[in-house]
């Protein structure tokens, strides 16, 4: 991955808290999610930290983002009714504001307790309720609460020095909480000054990125400037992602680079708006029945195609043949052409692909082969080999024969990735 | 996910380098595998931090590290031979050690160089060649250089306050240089005054997180003492974890709770050793020919069962039954059946896993029809209803019917997840 940078502007930070985090115990959503958000309106994100639920720690963390210079701190996390969760203390102690009680934030938390307490896997005492109700309904003055997505209200809190986004740690609360808070004068006041930025994805399968970086220098040398813009390319699950984001100034060398990639691997490129394949392979199936013959895959392709929801319009079904037994009984590939070619051959490939498309009387058939060892390779037909066949019912088919690097677990997944491009050339 | 903490002792933080970390482009995978490498040792871990690759941002990282009393700072990423890979000049800089030429490491990397610049994507000049090889040679004065494992090497640095650690970012080059640098006794000089924790962790199906927190304190009031142990519950992928952390004091503590974990939910603790579902069907299913049959799981629980190499042994196939006409075709279920019970129905389950173990001949197989949704719901049978059906050539069987919460890709996991455990039932 590379990526170049444009000019600086409004800085952030996220201060992920919660011990489970720290211990790698469940993995942090939020600070990924939040940082492509804050990408989008153009500021800066200077640091993530991730610390436990310790007053002293929390203290640290914001006085180290207030020291950098940092005009926006968001945190996740330590906002529920526990003696361990204690943000909104520390954020008011931080920027010096007394916590009050907010009555109509009180009453908002009580009703939704109430809801929740008939379903409560313990019983909680009043007492306790009331307790927990009322910490929750504490806002430090001068901040704006945010209504509770879940039972806990985020906030927004000024400062001399950052504002402090509060907000909630379950990503379900999180993620509407933040549409939520982008609502308020007082955040968009930060993010406002912050010069949003224009983006677009395209996604390829089949260059490498070494090939790609190498398009980018004679594009540039070619005299599309890119200066302005910044182009990030990744790898990511066996297809290269370039994602270009550029200020409004730079629309017209962005464009020029689009189209400079476009027309120099038209064949690879494959989406333009940041599509996934499978929904491109969704909207191509529309008004055909697939059917699927897998080996190596082992379910992985049919797992994959239906993922999309509907998929019972187009998909009918598949056979997972393991064994030799299986591709014979299920699929009728010839055991003689097993016995001549080998189970991993595009010969069987064929068989299997027609097999399936007959036995589920099926328009559009996708069949894999492969070895995705460890074991079971060979000089001729080493770990990774793989043999796919798409074939429909009218008789086009397009076959592939490679050599997929990697563990078993990369052979595999790219092996149904593989199946999902070879279905897009077939059909469109 | 709860967690208890006993006393504290070595302190360490990890400061993660990488716009692309930080940017959301890739995943953070070293942060938590080194996170859990320091829990096993004792070392407590203080903060995680993600910066960009710019020296002032890495240099505010370190200070705040070394102003929190950490002992042990272990640093990911920027080791590479271009201009924005800057770790060992930022760390040199923070320890107040000049870099000096190592000229036995630059004769290292020269002939790790060599062997890669063959097949390098891009011609890389002789001048930039040594340029870079020179300066991932450049070791601070008084540090430790780590062998390379990809290109670059790491270092440990001595300081006035926390040891430094640099390790190179690509998790398959950190976890192997994390070893080797277990053997140096500076970096042992610091983590042996830390105690190591023992540990065990249980696994269990079936008993919700809030069941088994009334039982950890039903435990506690039962007499057994937990004030020495660090228990953490979380529930991953539909299975409850238990992590019990100890030291040695506190041995017999640990193993009366786990013999009251145990005894109290005999009937869905299944792992005593960390050993997962999957390895435990592997192992049940040794001698025997596993067939499937998948509805609305469609494929999850064949691939599931093929993650596991040396699976050809015992897997036979599968059908992804998608379409009605795909249930009668190929499993051969009573097309009467569906019209008067549904498809998705305990009878058409059995009819299902009958049909998978005649038509590929096998010894066992499970049957997984259901509503994935998120259309497709009804009253009597909403989305989330899922119906299983396990049996044995000989006769004995398995079934379940029940509602599985969440989205459509929560309900398709969670049914190979089950029909994983009602296997397990059947063999066992």
């Amino acid at each position: 991955m590379t990526a170049r940078k444009t000019e600086e502007r409004v800085k952030a930070g996220i201060l992920v808290t919660g011990t489970e985090v720290l211990t790698a115990t469940i993995r942090d959503e939020n600070g990924p999610w939040l940082s492509e958000r804050l990408a989008e309106l153009g500021v800066e994100l200077v640091v993530i930290m991730v610390v436990a639920d310790r007053p002293a720690d929390l203290l640290a963390a914001l006085e180290h983002m207030k020291a950098s210079g940092i005009d926006l701190i968001i945190t996740t996390g330590g906002l529920g009714p526990t003696a361990d969760d204690l943000t909104a203390e520390v954020v008011s102690g931080f920027t010096g504001r007394q916590l009050a009680l907010d009555e109509e934030m009180e009453s908002k938390i009580s009703a939704i307790l109430a809801r929740y307490a008939a379903s409560a896997p313990v019983n909680m005492s009043t007492e306790a309720l009331v307790a927990a109700n009322r910490k929750q309904a504490m806002v430090p003055e001068g901040a704006i609460a945010l209504d509770p997505i879940g039972t806990a209200p985020g906030l927004i809190v000024p400062g001399d020095g950052p504002v402090v986004l509060v907000l909630p740690g379950p990503p379900r609360e999180l993620r509407p909480m933040w549409a939520a808070a982008l609502g308020q004068p007082m955040l968009r006041g930060v993010l406002d000054r912050a010069t949003p930025l224009l983006s677009y994805r395209l996604r390829m399968f089949g260059t490498p990125e070494s090939e790609l970086a190498s398009s980018l220098r004679d594009i540039e040398a070619g005299g599309v400037e890119t200066g302005g813009l910044e182009i990030t390319t990744c790898l990511r699950r066996g297809e290269v992602e370039i994602d270009v984001r550029y200020r409004d100034g730079a629309k017209a060398d962005a464009e020029a680079l689009r189209d400079a990639l476009v027309e120099r691997h038209a064949e690879t490129v494959f989406s333009f708006d940041g599509t996934t394949i499978d929904e491109i392979v969704a909207g191509l199936l529309k008004d055909r029945r697939l059917a699927l013959a897998e080996s190596c895959s082992a379910g992985l392709l049919a797992a994959r195609i239906t993922s999309i929801p509907g998929a019972s319009k187009y998909f009918a079904g598949g056979v997972v043949a393991y064994s030799n037994a299986a591709k014979a009984d299920l699929l009728g590939v010839d055991p003689a052409a097993i016995g001549a070619h080998g189970a991993v051959s595009p010969e069987v490939a064929g068989q299997m692909a027609s097999g399936a498309l007959e036995r589920f009387e099926a328009d559009v058939a996708v069949a894999i082969t492969g070895i995705a060892g460890p074991g079971g390779g060979t000089e001729d037909k080493p770990v990774g080999f793989v043999c796919f066949e798409a074939v429909t019912a009218e008789g086009r088919s397009e076959s592939r024969s490679l050599v997929i690097p990697g563990g078993r677990s990369d052979i595999r997944d790219r092996s149904a990735l593989v199946g999902m491009h070879l279905l897009r050339r077939l059909l469109s």
